[in-house]
């Protein structure tokens, strides 16, 4: 943790006995992550989770009317950071792992009573977990509006039909949130709605963890493909109102992004101490160390700027959802996002590079953190997309709009087939 | 002017007044600046200074008790970027141009009494210039502790000789802050020491405006080769203590470091805009704009990324100056120069490659601005330089010090040699 | 001149005589380039010509039936690899720079008997000079079928009325050779004509030179801008048929391209040799030279491969010309232009950073050279469009022809305002 | 494969039957790869070598009296790079994989007549596997003169103690080729020689598969860690002279830098060709594909450019081994494999970007071709130090021996200690 402007007086509390945790409680534990089985871990981790409250610690991401500390979404960034040292055990032990911590945020704001007393409350307590069920292999998934699963109303009923891929953390989770047309007629983007669909629904089908850079996992730790098959969930499961599904992934979208990307530089810091390390004890040539060497020093100083300077973007963009909402960032948020994935990628890659054969080993966690993380420029929105839309939204304000221009000459195109 | 968490009170009313300054009275003078000889443009802008004085905004770098507005450094930061948006004009006009707001810095801190009311005070006036001599074309300008520039004690006079280039704005300024060695027997980092040397004194030398990527300029606006030859000053003229000179460079070092990165921030800027103008107006083919394309989004992108992470790491810093002291921040000062005069040069590539032919032509200004900031990356320490001390700080505290066991086997060599 | 595949016999006595004259005849004229008027200049290069022709080199890329030596393209370009070593003059002084080479070439297999008389004779002698009017400053220039100079015919004459720009060397040139619209009602690529015009024709204003990175240069050293104010020439100064003109553009574009491409490969070289001299001279600190600095050593092994690899692209690239015409490497043409033009900027950059504050002087010739080049990225299509051309015409082998999409779209939007 | 001047006569019959055999008869062994275990695929692949047999297509890299083709360096470059498409079955399958292809040109130079008879011929006839043992862990890989392993002399035996790993396929394999310390005493490149270890012998220790970036494999499809201990054998496995591993070492090192060199590139070809496979396929908005976009655009065509530069600079080196001897390309054989490694990395990852999420999973095999080649930046060198040594190779050639001068500091300092 590098000081900021952004370090509050509670942060100067609460960081060092997160960071002691981390480092006495589960670094320890990454050695041999390789090989043993899921189960084991999750057991080990478990019994964590309860020095984690026992230690006051839990649930820091929560709202204060939720039993949280009521962090500021730039403070809990700076946990974030933290926690993401174990970037395999971190967030799950502190019960605050994506799709996890989305969902209950969603479903705190938008859920109804009912609804979050049977889901999120459990939840909250560690008891169940959960999974958010939107992209699908056949449509490009940096477009919500463009989606094939329906939701179809019969009586009190939704009936749910569709194919979803990428679906984190499905196995062994208690229920999907999941996005599907309910209103095919509406405009674009009130189209699609958000509901809650409990994974012993009949019709909902784990059809596999997907193998992703060699590995399927299991539970919260793997990718589910999901077939969703006359699925029937009641009308309560619904979250929020019909049609609002793509509003509130939008509302979704500002606090996670700012929480992937904090654990996306923790990963980094973590890539760096290695790296560090490494270059400071590593005989190259006879009383040589690697770190003597000015390309492994550039590898230093470039990380150790790009590092702070992800840093800096991502709690000013919190700071200013603080202040300002969440509408105020749409640019920035495409820009943090795009930039510490490739920040984390190119720290990993020179981390490895400098451990050289060992590098590549699974001696070490550095490829497995990489195989894990290598999608960050790809989900949620690839690099291309955010590099597009950070700048359509800028050259908007100089006059040229892009994205009206391309309905117009569509709707023209649309005008001229039906002449 | 981009908002950050930066952003005070007090810039929010004097950063739109700055900036309507800049844009009304400096802009419209870019037009034609390459045909206009320095002499009548300095005319020009000597007019703007009283404008400057009658608005209020003279001294905007002072500290309160020289009549300034005692702005913190990381907002003097911020106006410095807003100057910079007239990048030939704006410090200028305001009178806190580089080198001269450095020496007031310097001598206001460090100067006798007698030096203050002889140069320090017209210099605050706008009545004379000055300039620094320091770097020296036989050695590499990264060590300030080579030097072969001497000032021999003479009675109650320093006899310079030296040879010194890059003095910029020597040319017509009115003395020159020159660091020489006064104490060669002392330890390196106490061998120099910095003298005011008036630039009619007997003995200062000015060899010529050194001809810098097809420009010598001249006045202000150039950069000045000097030779000493048995130059004397009175010892009175000495700043501060016999031995100081690197002491005091440094000193200088951070604030001057912070000026210099928030004026490259406002270069940048304006490139930018200047990129989005043109992007969002030029047709590349029927009723297609460049700003449609994603390749020029691509530029778009990345340049409003780096250019926001850029202002956060060096307003960052310099917060943290004003808390703390500039030494706690050695290492963030190499990363800062580092990262924002690479990132001012790529966006200033940018911009001239999106202006297509036009781009490489005086008719705008981009492509004088990349003749006189190329030098960004190489004066005041090499990137490389940079990279390597930055490096070096941090492999240190893993406890490899590299320039420690540098020196300790030269000491070897020179034991084995001697013996 | 480094050996590879392509070096042939001939080669290898030519192109040692020919570096030994560079070396001896043309470097040493490059101290003080920049104080020199261009006129002095001219004057010590036309004796070197007298030496050239005593030498037997004159010529060099004319086919044998206009007494040159019939090199292939293959081998040409490496004779232009050596005379660029001497870049601002060593062209010149073999009286093969640009546009005149490629205005030899098209008059010599398209120009009509008369029109080979009275132009290409003298230009091939050396006695007169020409220039090449293509560009227009308010089309983007990459596409040269949108273009508003027109020539209409009056009668046996053609009344030309434009605007053109960058057409270089201008300023002193006997004539031009023109691209103007002669026919409006054509198919796009059977629009213009190329017309040669004497620029003593009345109605051919020379508007200015224009000042390019500081620079307007003047005679053959310079970008004029144009105008065509009912400016008559007799129809026989049409170079080959009516509406060819496009085509007749394509053929120039070939061998010119390996021309530039080969030149920029021996600045490239030159700019590598300054390094490695630097390098390994340059005192950094005491007893440790540059060349010792591994970031120095990067610069060093990443150009010595870029460079390589550029000269084996552009080779095999005129090989293949060579052997089976330009039609057939249409894409390759656009991937040399790319590589070369960047990696040469480059490898300059690296040169001038690796020299220091000297490296911005024109105490040497680096920055000067970049000035001059870095249109080179911009001219003749950019990088951005021959990234996207090479790019489309891959795709179009793997049945997307986004040229054709696009063209289809465009009719359907016509057919629907038609309606 | 794409035509250079490097194609010949015989290769335009062979290589498109080579290239038939690979698409028809091993690409549709990838679909599964993942799931199906080596044992399974062995099968499957030596079937299919009883094809290449029978398509007289068997022993492609022999010389003449080994019953092979003769074909040149430059030549079996070319065949390399077509096997490469199927990149983890195309060498096995022609029993010209790595490291049995390196120890059958070792043997078969150096290996005296009862070796040949023992392990070459069978080794050749694709009845048995072997192993290089060169790599330490204790010792960076890229400096062969450092290594602990000894072989001792007693008797008619050599006593071998030590620790290896990356042994390639050593799980399975008969007999490893092992690096050992025959001469301590010796200077330092004339310490080591290669022994033939048969891996049945005692002493000889598998310790494990390393799993790397997440696997690790087995049979030839794997990389071993082995400890020597008094590992025991025969005087007569020694290969060539004692005391010449080193030079073995280096005589091995130009054809098999060619040869993983353009297997890479062939690598390449195959991602390049997924990406626009993909690229003009793949919708990501309403009637708009992947290949219409730039950014795409932009890696299709920096992909194409890189591929062919590689591929000319490698084959002009396999061309001028073939002539001049690997002595005279030592600087572009560290070029080549710098340039070619990071080129097939970059070209990968944009093939996995431009999938998406698809790029990731192992439904297509992108990122586990990824994982198995990230080590191609590390092993046999890693990317810094072939940087360096091209570069101190080419600055000694101008006058400065980098490492000279750090041996004479070193003996200067030896010196110093010694007094």
């Amino acid at each position: 943790m590098r000081e900021t402007v952004f370090f509050t007086r509670r942060l100067q509390d609460l960081l060092p006995r997160i960071h002691d945790f981390i480092e006495q409680e589960l670094i320890p534990l990454e050695t041999g992550f390789h090989q043993r089985p899921l189960a084991e871990t999750t057991a080990l981790l478990d019994e964590k989770r309860e020095k984690v409250k026992a230690a006051g610690l839990w649930g820091l991401h929560l709202p204060q009317q939720e039993g949280g500390l009521g962090l500021t979404l730039c403070e809990f960034g700076q946990v974030s950071e933290v926690l993401a040292l174990a970037p395999f055990y971190g967030h799950y032990t502190f019960n605050c792992q994506a799709p996890d911590i989305g969902n209950m945020e969603l479903i705190s704001k938008f859920g109804s009573a009912e609804i979050k007393s049977k889901f999120l409350h459990p939840l909250m307590e560690g008891k169940i977990r959960s999974c958010f069920s939107m992209t699908e292999p056949e449509f490009a998934g940096s477009n919500p509006t463009r989606m094939a699963t329906t939701a179809m109303r019969e009586g009190n009923e939704y009936v749910i039909n569709g194919h979803k891929w990428f679906t984190s953390s499905a196995d062994g989770a208690d229920f999907a949130v999941v996005m599907a047309v309910t209103n095919p007629e509406a405009p674009p983007h009130q189209r699609a709605s958000m509901l809650i669909v409990p994974t012993n629904a009949p019709g909902f089908i784990h059809e596999r963890n997907i193998p992703v850079f060699g590995e399927s996992g299991s539970g919260w730790f793997s990718h589910a493909e999901i077939r969703y098959q006359n699925c029937r969930v009641p009308v309560s499961h619904l979250i929020g109102e019909e049609g609002a599904g793509f509003r509130l992934a939008q509302e979704r979208l500002g606090p996670g992004r700012i929480h992937h990307c904090m654990r996306w530089i923790g990963i980094a810091e973590k890539a760096f101490d290695m790296l560090c390390r490494r270059a400071s004890s590593r005989e190259i040539e006879e009383n040589v160390l690697l770190g003597e060497k000015q390309f492994i020093q550039g590898f230093i100083a470039e990380s150790r700027i790009e590092i702070d300077a992800a840093r800096l973007l991502v709690l000013n963009t919190a700071h200013t959802i603080d202040i300002h909402g969440a509408a105020q960032v749409r640019n920035q948020i495409s820009g943090i996002k795009l930039f510490v994935a490739n920040m984390m990628l190119r720290v990993l890659d020179r981390a490895i590079q400098v451990h050289g054969a060992l590098g590549v080993t699974d001696d070490i966690i550095l490829s497995a953190i990489y195989r894990h993380e290598r999608g960050a420029r790809i989900w949620d929105g690839a690099d291309e997309v955010h590099k597009q839309n950070l700048a359509l939204s800028i050259l908007k304000i100089y006059g040229l709009d892009v994205k009206k221009k391309t309905r117009e000459a569509n709707a023209a195109k649309i005008q001229s087939h039906q002449k």
